[in-house]
């Protein structure tokens, strides 16, 4: 058990700048909470959005639930998989580089508000979050990158898993639906870390 | 290239028996031709089915392909995502091996026709098609087990691919849409076998 972390299945969502907040949801003050997530202080929202591809031949991810608190940046996560389905440019990325990532149109299904992000569609890296005991009890720095051991029929390595490393983060290894798919996990299953 | 294959992500589809042909198409001889598979023989007939879930709070999923031509037992080939989603059993299993597997309802939307299948529902194991002579070159042999090693952002190591050696088959590195999406590939993609 000693280089095991718990696996944390991330569903799309989607982070919000207090602009494209205040510009989708003129009447209100901040999100709403509805529930804890794993990270300390970061919470989902009751809140959701229309994820409208821009592509003519595009189609459109409806009620993407909107993850709190709000941040610097508006930031959309989905899956390659409807990335393709969908028509919409989503780059691998690490949460917070969307520089040049993916353009969508952001829509309040509830009052037809309307935002189009330039940016900020990307497909999240696998990445672990760490606490700072949990980093030295692993060896690991913050950016370091590692692999992953899963066993099973559908097991294998996967590549590129970021190493994040806080004082405000807690052991969770966050792959998206589609990683959780393919390699047969589920929400709290241990794998294993390769050095 | 010498270890290389290519790529062929397969989707959801259905293999009928010729006894489930005719309870759920009563006014046909056969499926009907609707294109070439990449190994010799097999087609995608014009034909779709509803794949029902059995679970009372389970989904259904509309519109399963068939494939031609028709087998001796009838297999539903579904990916973990949905089988998830759609509350389906699914076990990993190679084509063929269908003891014990899940169970489903299939109807033919068109005239209402229903069979229950009491097994048959797998998630399609992970394979590769090696005619005797790629064998013969990549020194592999029927049911043996390698694994595949793909590069980049979404890159990794996926185990237990099962070789598949035939004189009628044409080599192809088999998976579907969710191992797709996981590892980033792309149709005809070359990948590097790790025997």
């Amino acid at each position: 058990m000693e280089n095991k972390v718990p696996v944390g299945i991330s569903a799309h969502h989607i982070h919000l700048s207090k602009a494209d907040f205040n510009a989708l949801f003129p009447n209100q003050e901040d999100l709403t909470h509805f529930k804890d997530l794993s990270q300390p202080g970061q919470y989902a929202a009751v809140e959701k959005l229309d994820v409208v591809s821009l592509d003519p031949k595009g189609k459109t991810i409806s009620g993407v639930r909107i993850l709190g608190p709000l941040r610097p940046e508006s930031q959309v996560e989905l899956m390659r998989s409807e990335c393709t389905k969908c028509k919409i440019v989503g780059p691998v990325r690490s949460s917070g580089d969307t520089k040049g990532s993916g353009a969508v149109k952001l829509v309040n299904p509830l009052n037809g508000c309307e935002v189009i992000l330039e940016e900020g569609v990307i497909v999240a890296d696998r990445h672990i979050h760490f606490s700072l005991e949990d980093a030295a009890k692993f060896g690991v720095v913050d950016r370091q990158t590692v692999s992953v051991k899963v066993e099973g029929r559908k097991g294998g390595i996967m590549n590129e898993v970021l190493c994040r490393v806080s004082s405000k983060f807690a052991l969770d290894f966050h792959i998206d639906v589609d990683d959780a798919s393919a390699f047969d996990l589920k929400q709290g299953d241990l794998v294993e870390i390769v050095l």
